[in-house]
């Protein structure tokens, strides 16, 4: 299975390695770095990243898309949401972590779907779209191919979520026990949901 | 405050990256990825990071090294040991994750003092020094100027309890509530400490 995360200036730094830890523990799993036109790529936290660029990336594939300030400009590069729309549209999962939902909103990829993002930026993540079912209390959410995070750390808990439901759970246990991490294995159990 | 992060081939990726994320949410901190010779770096995962070569790193700061599978044959690399030896000699603070615990044990830089790494992994650790007193239950150690975590996810943990130190228990709470992470802030409470 070929994994491709979509990164971007500005991505949030752990909302990617989280999961790249995760996702990287199945053996059969090929990890691909990749960004509009490939090149290096700088995260909110200044770290350089080689990428390749988009055009590599084949169907049948799953997409993983972080979020972070860069995601803020990014909603308004048209460039970018046209081949997001249609690198989602041909593979098999999509998985978006913190305000990565909120470029799956605006280029229209989640009309109709229940998801969820970050709670300290849900007005605006909510905003990019209200054909989205907006969900204000999840640790993640899974719609069809979907899976959306919340913010950051919560985008390990959907990684081994969607290792579990790929493998069994016994698997996702093993990951989190091997990497010494406490999995908040409930996906409706969300600790930093607000109280409005 | 300058932070490097000492890179190496192997490098575990989430080992790095959690601290990475929580250390640069201090505006005053600058961070600077480091190998012996600089250049593009592998994780374990294959994530492919852009380097400094160490003679970049100034004293004074803070160094921060990750574990990770690469840690087995780097034991054996006498001139990275003795410029390990020399940097962490000049830092601030040296902090390790996991088996970067193991780096430091066999450059001689614990001898007489008090760390931990990684669970599954602590055979081997110990293994590499006896003048270590290692712990065998402990999320992260603090001796001096050292801080050691467990495996992997404890890096974040003891990062937060880093800023804790540095800055006030209420800046690291906020940076756990930010990034959307359940910190275990009790530095003994350790869910992956083995039985015997």
């Amino acid at each position: 299975m070929k994994i491709y995360f979509i990164l971007f200036d500005g991505f949030e730094t752990l909302d990617l390695f989280g999961p790249v830890e995760i996702l990287a523990r199945q053996e059969s799993h090929e990890l691909y770095y990749c960004s509009l036109t490939g090149g290096t790529i700088y995260s909110a936290q200044k770290t350089p990243i080689d990428t390749v660029p988009f055009k590599e990336i084949e169907s049948d594939g799953v997409i993983v898309l972080p979020g972070g300030r860069g995601t803020r400009n990014l909603v308004n590069n048209e460039e970018f949401l046209l081949h997001l729309k249609e690198i989602s549209k041909q593979a098999t999962y999509c998985l978006s972590i913190c305000t990565g939902s909120a470029l799956l909103g605006q280029a229209g990829i989640l009309d109709g779907r229940q998801a969820t993002s970050n709670k300290s930026a849900f007005d605006w993540v909510m905003s990019t779209s209200e054909k989205v079912q907006w969900q204000k209390q999840a640790r993640w959410v899974v719609d069809g191919k979907f899976y959306t995070s919340s913010g950051v750390s919560a985008g390990m808990d959907m990684a081994l979520g969607f290792m579990a439901d790929r493998y069994g759970i016994e698997v996702a246990r093993k990951i989190a026990k091997d990497i010494e991490y406490v999995w908040n294995e409930d996906s409706k159990n969300d600790p930093f949901a607000r109280k409005d």
